[in-house]
């Protein structure tokens, strides 16, 4: 895949509270890069996760298609990306990656489904009108 | 600190999720651990957490102090105790260590100030009873 | 899918780590649990991870589909299973089931591909003699 | 205890997996948050996490001392400072804060002390020379 240069993309570093006994990254880790860097794009268009808790709406990982390529390790500069590339009344389709800055490489990337969910039901809701804007205004 | 025979003791099994690249647990996985061990003993004695946020309390660590001896590493099973030596209306004092099970050596030891507080305000308030009932029997 | 009678499996109680604010677990969790399962089921069959370590062979998660059907949430028994389905020479194909204990309800699947690597240079290298035996008791 | 002018502070953005079921900061987190806030400290002084542990250094928290004031909560920012206040031939002692960036409240505190130790051994070494520079700059 190549990169797009419109990617928003978010500068994370790696601590040794990332790193696991193998001397890398616990995979797990790259799930929580890739959700500070969709949080980080839904918060650069002017919509707080924290709000939306106040007002019963929740967004949750639906699903996800993922490819560890190369590991990060301790005091490594990684780019996570967030492309949203399709969308639902009720979910968000990502496409995002790991980048190390120091040389470009591509550590890991991934396909996500986010749903919209009620907070308190747990069931799948309409976007708020503030998140219908941020994805009509992409994807136009 | 001598171990009483009475304590109440979690087995715990470290896994590579808990390690860091120095090779060793990261130290602020001691303090899941034993959460573990004080969420297992009031479970053990009929209270759950759960139903505890539903009715809008919650109980969160006001204070700690802490002395990491010696590392649990991959693979260990160690005993996360729970002592409850101290309370008040609104708080549990617990002392509490990780042991290796292998050879009973004390890895880590802690004093832990738990408050109870209303979910929805943060401020402490009054246990419930169930709770001031196992406090009770516990230093009575 | 149906849940093969032999599956591996292995009891996870849901902490409040393991939660978030959105009042269930947060996704990336499912992975540790997935990998909890995993390191129980070869160390059910003698292979423990530390040993490898020593031994310049480590094992690291090369690819994952997943699907959150439904969240667990705060004191939650489930079952994390792992079924190997499938193996090369130096990778192990497992299916993963998070299950929740109560109603028997299926809340997380994933296919999961895990590559031996050797420590130090981080490159696919055959498994040791003990994993092949496993592999080949499990897929004869 | 005063806020001191020249205290090292690194900013750091809540995200929800920082976050429990309860609302807010899960406590273990603030760990998470001084370290990144002392690794970032040396490392703007020159020294660099990962290369210490190449020539076999390692540093460990020993002892810890916290209180947990108020919590973080979803979205918010905070500062996390980190001030050496004690040291020894093969440890440093740190006074450390989690500050709210929108009122400068005082969150979280604690006085930590961190072991210098040989990755190999896990015994207390002599701290290399770059980083008995950095105390010492400090401390004179």
């Amino acid at each position: 895949m190549e990169q797009r240069s419109e990617s928003f993309r978010w500068p994370i570093r790696i601590y040794i509270e990332d790193t696991d006994a193998g001397g890398i990254v616990y995979h797990a880790r790259y799930l929580h890069f890739m959700e500070r860097a969709r949080t980080e794009w839904v918060r650069s268009r002017g919509v707080a996760l924290r709000s939306g808790l106040e007002e019963n709406v929740s967004y949750v990982v639906q699903k996800m298609s993922i490819h560890f390529r190369q590991p990060a390790r301790l005091d490594d500069e990684v780019w996570a990306t967030a492309d949203l590339v399709d969308s639902g009344r009720v979910w968000l389709g990502f496409r995002q990656q790991i980048i190390r800055q120091s040389d470009g490489v591509l550590l890991t990337e991934a396909d996500v489904r986010v749903a919209c969910i009620a907070l308190d039901s747990g069931r799948p809701r309409a976007m708020p009108e503030a998140m219908q804007a941020i994805v009509q205004a992409k994807t136009e």
